[in-house]
């Protein structure tokens, strides 16, 4: 049997990871490379696949039957994977913004075009969550999935934790430690959560999720009190991406929240991802591993890649393969509608009246207080007080939130954050 | 698209699971029930399918394209199960004893008759770790596969911690609870984990194991001493499933062992099932979850028959759809060549010279000391003894073990258990 001819858009660090596991398989040839500097010296051997700066060379190569899209971004990216699906060939892609923005679109015209799209590494890096949520769970109507989806941020609040350090420098460890980017805002600011929660969303439930519509909250605002206080409450502070089916409709978010310490998702530590899937037949499962870095992302890709060329020769296998997306968009419920406990902490003048404030805003918009903690006072005559609610209407709470801001007992607010609800 | 016909054997308590899931499913019929008393009231509709107590109403039936095993055991089913294969039939079985006494018969009766052979539900009941080892890591070579994967075991060893009750107490309650069966030998003594530790290491290393290679040790001989000396130690005491590619072969074994506490399994709880994969290139992934119970392993098995039902219309599919296992049967390395450190009890009268035979004991087998506790002297002059070696050879300690037994100074070896090992 001839080798399948496969093409590599991008050789950046997954890229390399790709081409090194697909080297040596004998049922696969890497025919074409395409690199943005092909003069760039590289830590791989190059002699048995044709490099070029132009992507076009792969796309437009009929003999090309398996494309590998590991550049990331979208724009231009998009444009050229529209044109391989129109050219007949199979995707690979590891770019979790491309399917979470342009999902719909992309299946939409693979189905046309009776090609496969395949994603596992754009979500959990090396975990096979995909296959597991289309295929071994089957069986199930999932209710909901709830991941530590983003090994920066995870490495980032383990770390602030275990060593009582601030945020700045939690990161700027990472960074030394290539656990985070030179510019972090994707991963910080909880994007990238955002749009691996948008695909598990729309794989779980079935129709694609519009990822404007996912509520999102990074954690640069989170300090060690925070993580300390949590602690004494019984939680553990971690990024989370949640997607759940409720009444009203999809409830899909990426934000930090308190879990409880006992949660399975609370142990997993470092640059670690999981993912918790809960079942109507099989209950709740896990998945732990390493949720990005070269060979464990390449492994997915590969994966995809094998799984792919293991069956091209099966007549109309494409449909089989698909995951089967609704590619009508559906939109996440408005995050006002749903309900959370909230723990908060701010900054008061150290008056008397503070407590009386608090009490009238909550009483106002209906929110029930759980525990409230007031801390030290700082030199400047301002006390941190840290509280938690009972769960309350996501709207109740922000309106309490707006009229404590605008008390004059009120120096500043700190952070507000959610609670990790047990399914009743 | 007319629906295709099922046929299930067996009705116990997965069985009715399976056959509530399939029972509004748009794309099957369940056409025939095989029951062992049709007499007997249940708890079920039996009305839109036939009821036999003859198996081979439903083998023997053109229409049948996928027959379901829950019925366990192995004698005739065994034999069932080949005719059902001859006729043409897809199996798809929970039946761990089966595959792992009977795989490779299985497989290649199968190959020959081009149909498909799924047992995701055979092990790790719910979680999808077959589907896993199978499509997710592909692109990996699997080095170990090491698992807590009976329930039962886990729910005893994990009340025994709790609560500091013993091995027949917690055994009792687990029985009372319905996690422990009224003749709980095969969950005690580790066959049940033998059986699926064959599978998992056919799984990972593409051949199969012969069960019978498979060394086994239970866990009844373990007292909360052990456990709370244990954890002293930094360990939990947990029934593992090991399968190891080593130099020298496949390390294939199911018995207790000291856990690192810090490691994933070690915080396993309950009656919850463990694997952790370590693979070539994703590194280690560990998928948790509910491994028996009648909703998951229903899952297990119903997502196999989804799987198989959305792609019978594919010609030629079988191969795909197969595990690749090689039908030559491999013998595990015997447990004497394999590498430990050790956890010792063992009872000494309490007279001068027990530490220097015990001394000269490892010393001539060459085993050296980790950790030694000697614990308070009972009534009758008796000093319970507990150590920790350093890794030795198997063989080295078993020499050590029979010298000590043979000691004067020796009432009773209590236990003696294997430390986990991380790979190097």
């Amino acid at each position: 049997m001839s080798k399948i001819a496969v093409g590599i858009i991008g050789l950046g660090t997954v890229g390399t990871g790709v081409l090194k596991l697909l080297m040596d398989d004998p049922r696969l040839r890497v025919k074409w490379v395409a690199v943005r500097e092909i003069k760039r010296p590289r830590d791989i051997d190059l002699s048995r696949t044709r490099v070029t700066d132009n992507p076009l060379d792969v796309v437009n190569d009929p003999e090309v039957e398996i494309l590998i899209e590991v550049a990331g971004g979208v724009g231009p990216i998009f444009e050229l994977m529209r044109t391989a699906i129109e050219r007949g060939k199979h995707i690979v892609t590891a770019n979790k913004e491309l399917i979470a923005k342009h999902g719909a679109e992309i299946f939409q015209l693979a189905q046309r075009n009776n090609v496969t799209v395949l994603f596992e590494a754009a979500v959990g890096g090396g975990i096979p969550l995909i296959s597991t949520l289309q295929r071994g769970l089957q069986a199930n109507r999932i209710s909901r999935v709830a991941g530590i989806l983003n090994g920066t941020t995870n490495y980032i609040l383990t770390a602030m934790e275990d060593r009582r350090i601030g945020f700045e420098e939690a990161l700027a460890e990472a960074q030394r430690l290539g656990f985070a980017e030179a510019n972090p805002r994707d991963d910080i600011e909880g994007f990238d959560v955002a749009y691996k929660t948008t695909i598990l969303a729309s794989l779980a439930f079935g129709r694609f999720v519009d990822v404007e519509s996912v509520y999102r909250q990074g954690i640069s605002d989170i300090t060690d009190l925070d993580i300390s206080i949590a602690k004494e409450f019984g939680y553990r502070i971690k990024m989370i991406g949640l997607a759940e089916r409720r009444p009203e409709g999809l409830d899909v978010r990426a934000h930090p929240m308190l879990l409880p310490v006992h949660h399975l998702l609370a142990s997993v530590e470092g640059a670690n991802n999981a993912i918790f899937i809960s079942g109507s037949a099989v209950g709740d499962v896990m998945l732990v591993g390493p949720g990005a870095g070269q060979m464990p992302t390449a492994s997915a890709v590969v994966g995809d890649v094998i799984n792919l060329a293991s069956a091209l020769h099966l007549p109309d296998f494409a449909p089989y393969f698909q995951p089967a997306i609704d590619c009508e968009h559906s939109r996440a419920c408005p995050i006002e509608d749903s309900e959370s406990a909230f723990y908060l902490r701010f900054e008061a003048s150290d008056t008397p009246g503070v407590i009386g404030n608090l009490g009238r805003a909550f009483e106002t918009h209906n929110v029930s207080l759980h525990s409230l903690l007031q801390r030290g006072v700082t030199r400047d005559g301002a006390a941190t007080i840290v509280l938690l609610t009972h769960p309350t209407r996501e709207a109740g709470f922000a309106g309490a939130l707006r009229e404590i801001e605008s008390q004059p007992t009120t120096r500043r607010i700190g952070i507000a954050l959610r609670v990790f609800r047990q399914p009743a």
